[in-house]
């Protein structure tokens, strides 16, 4: 592949866009790196359409094995930032990002009132 | 702020575009999560203009200190994926990703070429 | 410039994100594809902090002349998707694409409510 | 629809990242708005799974009719930065945007000769 047919392969790859008031939130939302983009990968996944990516192709994009890959995914369904949406028949499960966006939004609600982000989290449930 | 200020808020913070091939790829250019997050942030604030981001300011987004986040730069430097570059008066300093996009076309290359990434990354040295 | 250096500029420009809601709605904000293309223009140059661009700026990019850009911002203004914010002196001034946010919303939830787009509008004034 | 949900709507919708090269150079390869907008919304259907969109569905998100899309193709296949690639059996054409960033590739390639875009653009046939 010479550099002129790499660049056009990149071109057509696309790019990924992480809203920023995501990246520079995520923290306040006790979110780690490691969980961010695991959700980054979710997201990623999510608008080429693939609503279920496997702990397996996950893990094949990034550092950690497919079973840390399921640890963290049980992680973040702890810490209430993604859901399991069952479809329905069997096989038609989904990620949803929903309550990472309410989470985020909670944030910012609990910010305008002045009040400890701690405070919001417990509110909002 | 009542939630149709935050979505204004939201839409007027834009997005960071993170080209897919870095996503997909980071992994076999031997970086982790936490690697990929600081690059992230580095080049989200490349995006606005801010070329030189202090550890603190990049630690603000982060869930690791400055301190950690001084080290984390340091290896990254060392797995030679980012420089600084000094510009023509002290304090003009800016990191730049070109060896990241540098690693990543030979990496294209050489997968191309059948090699292995090991010999591609000894050979580009 | 050899295409490896190229291709290292192409990514150092990043991209610039544009909301799907926005790219899948203009139309029924009465927007045509000069005008959209203008607003992208005008929300590229913010996102890089510039957020006055000129008209020979604007027009640089564009098929149109500087003056047809003119007539073209006009005509945004008029239909209240974009605004002129006066800072606190003046040489200050800075586009604001609230309007345009506040539009789209209004369009989501008319929409919502099973009334037509052209109740929203007005009832929105 | 609340404004929470309109929000987590929008989230979800994503965004399309639009290469800088392009929005700040389409003009330099001759194409003008509503063509530059023809080809983001081919893109954008792209990233989605979507190759090959009808002309009622691009229309659908444009202020032009189905059959002015259908000209504003043609023009663009004419121009060269467009391809309908045929599939192996018939229904499965694909728009290609190969010749688009090849067009700009040697754009680039001819401004750093120093040549005229003119020349680059006849020498490239």
């Amino acid at each position: 592949m010479k550099d002129k047919e790499i660049m056009i392969h990149w071109m057509e790859q696309g790019s990924t866009s992480v809203p920023n008031v995501l990246l520079e939130n995520y923290k306040k939302l006790s979110l780690n790196e490691q969980e961010m983009m695991l959700l980054l990968h979710i997201y990623s996944y999510s608008q080429k359409g693939i609503l279920f990516p496997s702990f397996e192709e996950l893990s094949n994009r990034m550092s950690i094995t497919a079973s840390e890959c399921a640890g963290c995914v049980k992680k973040l369904l702890q810490k209430q930032v993604v859901e399991i949406e069952q479809g329905s028949q069997t096989g038609y499960e989904s990620y949803s990002l929903e309550p990472l966006w309410n989470k985020l939004v909670a944030l910012f609600e609990s910010e305008a009132r002045g009040q400890s982000v701690q405070q919001a989290m417990t509110e909002e449930k």
